[in-house]
């Protein structure tokens, strides 16, 4: 029962769209509906669907529902849960999903969408399990769709997580011309024991930030208006950003997804709780998202020099003219995730996450406070 | 750490709207956000939230995910999987959004949302455990989205699942003012030896049709195309349809969640499988959807004589001249969900959930043939 494959549920079902008002007799055609264009797209992103499967997703054809066997029996992946917590979360790109339709290019939001929810599902210790999408247009254009379950495929991949299941709707009375929205939903589970609790966090305790790699999916909206009140264009080059990127790719960057080296990381100590918490910079920036971490007996100081400012927000605070403070609200400013962890070993997990790939910094530290996080700047 | 209440994660992200631009300097706040807006939101949906919520859901104040434990180590509660497997689907209401935004009213939507995607869980014999929903806008106005996620929870406590997340995007630039969408995500778990399996169905296994209550959350395009063709008004009592509610109200009847009943029944019968299968009807019709429950060696043949199709169905046909062939292919005609089961149970079956408050209806049974449903009236 257990197969390697499963067929991409629940895309056959397609919610009608709300078209013109036809002659009697009405039929559902006539109401818009296409159901061959919606074929066409489940042939097309089968592939990529089947891809992200491992041995736990089970093969149920006919239903709608996505299955995923919690323990799997075999020496290569028993990891059995005394008490598994199940871990889930929901989340959409926002505004982002702009910039790909402005620039057509559909084949990377779909990693955003992963990341966004996949990367709040690792605070909490969490491994990934699955991925399910909701994706909404005026018109379901196969090639189009087909890119995004493309990009949610590939984000599925660097998470570690299977994706059983999707819907897709084509709602035109809903949606304007060219427009489409995405939601997202994860599940991962957690050892009760070891699922993150921030009483943990003590003073001593330090900050390790990894580095973003763009805008990743928040502050989208301000993005927008600098490149429309600075009269920017998103498929010019400007040599200030990227040498040979335009601002609609710069700004289009996925975002990161951690997944994979945090929940190596938290199996390379499984007897010491050396991360007492942790962060995944979204909106509101790096001050409110890491103040989430933090109980109300602690501060966290955190030193701005000490981690690069990626080159694309010195570019939209220059042609916006956003003042500092103001950039520091909105946007992750170079710092996508932190760690909070126990002093004696800051610099080995520091050590391990470069070797996974990430570029960490030693960017502050935990005093006691009243559970604020505090710039050394503005001091 | 097992409580009784979670806070409700996720719902203080927000997305920011797409605002117009503004003068330089730019901030935030003039791109449109309203931060307190979002607040009061969040406050006024913190009860319905917490009431859908028993000890398996982790308090977990600071994350934006919810989390839920699988086993809970308590005696009333202890329904221990040898094998647990995860059933999860995602599914949106389509345009039926559009009634509950044309009529103003939106504390019952969210019960078609639940009901879309708890109903095609217990498809494969699971259990629903949680709920999460995305709701997203042209504008978050609190009391609206609050009648929402009202609805959500009052559909989520008919189902027996926790409501453990949501996030709510404001996003003007892709939402024309006025429109509003959502799309939810549930989880549930089967024991794999228990999960439906179509296989099982045989010749002489017997269909049991339990009622629906209305169109559901299928055929909406088709239902707005009939009222504006024939000038209908949802404001109005048309006294052929219903003595006293609007055509509105009856259009916007939730769909029915069949989860309590069905759950109850499987537990009833744990030794032999007398259920071989089942099937939710939606999109495309009772045909369509109860195909899906069989496998390619069998046909089923319903008689349509055998259970009564819903008033709003005979009034939407005449109003509309639709055709009976086309009706069948886009409504449910009075049946919600099916039920494959051994003949020797049928009886017993039926009287069980008849007591639990279904309208089960004996339709039809299976016999030999080639994956087909068949109608006696078509024969």
């Amino acid at each position: 029962m257990a197969t390697r494959s499963a067929p991409t549920t629940g895309r056959t079902k397609k919610k009608a769209p709300d078209g013109p008002a036809p002659r009697a007799p009405l039929t559902y055609a006539k109401s818009g509906v296409s159901i061959e264009e919606g074929d066409r797209f489940v042939d097309m992103i089968r592939r990529d669907v089947r891809r992200t499967h491992g041995p736990r997703v089970l093969d149920r054809p006919g239903g709608f529902a996505g299955l995923f066997r919690l323990d799997f029996n075999e020496k290569l992946f028993k990891r059995n849960y005394r008490e598994p917590v199940l871990v889930a979360c929901t989340d959409g790109v926002g505004t982002k999903v702009k910039i790909a339709s402005d620039t057509g290019r559909y084949d990377t939001i779909g990693i955003d969408l992963v990341a966004m929810n996949v990367n709040d599902l690792i605070v909490e210790g969490a491994e990934p399990l699955f991925f399910l999408d909701y994706i909404a247009a005026h018109k379901i254009i196969p090639e189009q769709l087909a890119a995004v379950v493309k990009g949610i495929s590939d984000g599925c991949r660097q998470a570690g997580a299977a994706l059983i299941g999707g819907e897709t709707a084509e709602m035109p009375g809903v949606y304007p011309e060219g427009e489409i929205d995405l939601a997202g939903f994860a599940v991962g589970v957690v050892e009760l024991e070891r699922a993150t609790s921030r009483e943990r966090v003590e003073p001593g305790d330090v900050v390790i930030g990894l580095e973003s790699d763009g805008v990743h999916s928040n502050g989208y909206s301000l993005v927008r208006a600098v490149v429309k009140e600075a009269g920017l264009h998103l498929d010019k080059v400007y040599k200030d950003l990227d040498k040979s990127r335009t601002l609609g790719e710069v700004l289009l960057t996925p975002t990161r997804i951690y997944a994979k080296p945090i929940v190596a990381l938290q199996r390379a100590y499984t007897v010491k709780k050396i991360v007492s918490g942790m962060a995944h910079i979204t909106g509101s920036g790096l001050g409110d998202n890491l103040e989430r971490a933090l109980h109300p007996k602690v501060d966290a100081i955190l030193d701005p020099s000490k981690w690069p400012v990626t080159p694309v927000f010195t570019f939209l605070q220059q042609h916006g003219s956003i003042d500092e403070d103001e950039m520091r609200r909105v946007f992750n400013m170079g710092i996508g995730y932190c760690l909070v962890v126990r002093p004696t070993f800051a610099a080995s997990i520091a050590t391990r996450l470069k070797r996974a790939g990430e570029r960490p910094h030693l960017i502050g530290h935990i005093v006691k406070g009243s559970g604020k996080v505090r710039m050394t700047d503005r001091e």
